[in-house]
């Protein structure tokens, strides 16, 4: 608290991200992070812009990486944003679209970064209960709101949605913007970006920092029509000319290109996934289907939140959310084959089994 | 123009940052950047960080960065907030401490983002024009007013402001947040930063982007009172945890230690400066006396807005400003002598001299 903050921050109530823990060396299952490297041609390419160049500003308008993204993804430029990760271009969403005189809608078991740009933005929510396996009420996000955000797959469940799902919500809710966030989409759902030319109302959300091994460059994108994508430029423009730094820019135009890599390596760990699932399921445990790089797990027998600190102690970092109906959950990454071998010996040990 | 807008958006003005042509290789004098390359440690940092980490997210709390910086600046950890580029660190600031209810005060003729922060934040602006000179009128500062930046030295004059003027305004605002904004302060002016520990009002903002040669990686910081930075710090957990990425925290690091380069590279632009002025002077030229990378400068007889297309034709960009009072001035950033030379030839033609 302080006399010279204004009623804004007094207000807030800040996002608090997974440990980043620099005590020990941990086997790090706990923020969703690829547990493989960045492709060699990205940190080339990196490498490559680290040069005298940098002592000038970086493209404000980032027109070489979102040619590049049109490319693949059918658009064009005229319909991507990039932001600083996806958390930045989530928040300037919310800045953007959502009105403090309609509710905005969210799940009560989602990203809880939603919560705190509502809360940023003065925005009420209208929080909607997951059904009892944590699938997504399609009807209940069918009613009128400020607009409505949901992830697909959504975390900390990874449950997916189908494509007819989030069309039924997109046709209930041509007013509000409704967006997408498939931060996780790459590791076995369904994007809804071939959805965009359809639905003026729709921004679609993506990051590099899972599918791309390049959470430590902070590149997100929004996807969706201009206009959309025109109070954004707005808004970022009224904030900071230059979000994106020429060694992002450089390593995120890499990363496109080299989708080749980077379905390899997701294809790895859907099978990791799917491995350590089959374990987990023997060894007692629930497991949320997932299609996510990580799993939400559950044991009839063992308290999650002392699984978490009995994992800890073995150097083994998850994620555990203390918080109503999810309480006996942890939230496990897929990390590579040895590393989910690693929290497998440490669960046994634990269990005793 | 958009129905998916909300108010916020409909409302802004955003900025206009100077060109970044890609038609044509300019002399490019135009957005302040420095003329010299970043610190071969810089780069080397950079190139050492583009390793397989960069799959992980990096310090969200940046405490290695700021360690280093509350080295050098006498300061502690908890005084110092980095944000990506210091436009981010004065936007968040103007959301974080100025208040709606009372004007927020800055020169009419100043950084021109100061206005698009204000009505960003629905601020009133109590604009205290400039005198004859473009000396900032330090009795007007010290009326009662929701907060207060002012830019040492200001830009687009290059102008500084001695410590016992700000001094003077702190002394009558401790009741509202005064920001300097220090961007230029290393070519000449004088830094606030020793008097922090005695006014718990003042916030320091800094940036890599031209003292250190980094407009590419974006870096700023904030420098002030545990409260204040803790202001930014909710503030900024509330838009988005990791702001800066692994690369630009490396390449910080290393720039922070070699000021030895630095200096040198700020002596040079300054030697240049001095030179150029000095020919200007010789051509008929008026110049606001500068202790900035820039001038200031407006011929009484060649009107400016044409002299800054003569000079594109030719390859020379620099900036020119079509708002009241300054519509006959160009701003003219220092490149290096054989660029500046380059620029005074080009004047040399077009006045004919």
């Amino acid at each position: 608290m302080s006399k010279y903050w204004n009623e804004r921050i007094h207000k807030l109530e800040p996002y608090i991200p997974g440990e980043q823990p620099k005590d020990k060396r941990y086997v790090k299952l706990n923020t969703n992070e690829n547990p493989y490297p960045p492709s060699p041609k990205v940190l080339q390419a990196i490498r490559n812009a680290a040069d005298d160049q940098l002592r000038l500003y970086p493209d404000p308008n980032t027109d070489d990486l979102r040619a590049t993204l049109a490319e693949v993804t059918g658009l064009t430029s005229e319909h991507i944003f990039v932001g600083n990760g996806s958390d930045e271009v989530l928040a300037f969403s919310f800045m953007s679209f959502f009105s403090p005189d309609r509710p905005v809608m969210f799940a009560d078991i989602t990203y809880s970064f939603y919560k705190v740009y509502a809360n940023l933005c003065s925005l009420e929510a209208n929080i909607i209960p997951l059904d009892d396996e944590f699938k997504i009420p399609v009807d209940a996000f069918c009613k009128p709101n400020g607009g409505i955000v949901i992830p697909n797959p959504n975390a900390p469940t990874g449950r997916d949605i189908s494509l007819s799902s989030i069309r039924k919500v997109l046709d209930a809710n041509l007013d509000s913007v409704v967006i997408i966030d498939e931060a996780y989409v790459n590791f076995g759902a369904e994007s809804v970006v071939p959805l965009i030319k359809e639905y003026p109302n729709l921004l679609v959300v993506q990051t590099l920092s899972k599918y791309s091994s390049l959470a430590g460059i902070r590149v997100g994108f929004a996807l969706g029509n201009p206009e959309l994508i025109d109070g954004l430029n707005r808004l970022k423009n009224s904030i900071n000319s230059y979000t994106i730094d020429r060694l992002a820019l450089a390593g995120a135009k890499a990363a496109i290109e080299d989708d080749a890599y980077y379905q390899q390596v997701a294809d790895k760990i859907i099978t990791t996934r799917q491995k350590t699932t089959k374990i987990l399921h023997e060894l007692g445990f629930n497991i949320v289907p997932s299609h996510a790089n990580f799993i939400f797990i559950t044991h009839p027998s063992f308290n999650a939140e002392t699984l978490f600190y009995n994992l800890k102690e073995k150097g083994i970092l998850v994620r555990y959310f203390n918080q109503a109906r999810i309480s006996n959950y942890l939230r496990v990454s897929i990390g590579t084959d040895e590393e989910m071998n690693q929290f497998v010996e440490a669960i046994k040990e634990i269990i005793k089994v």
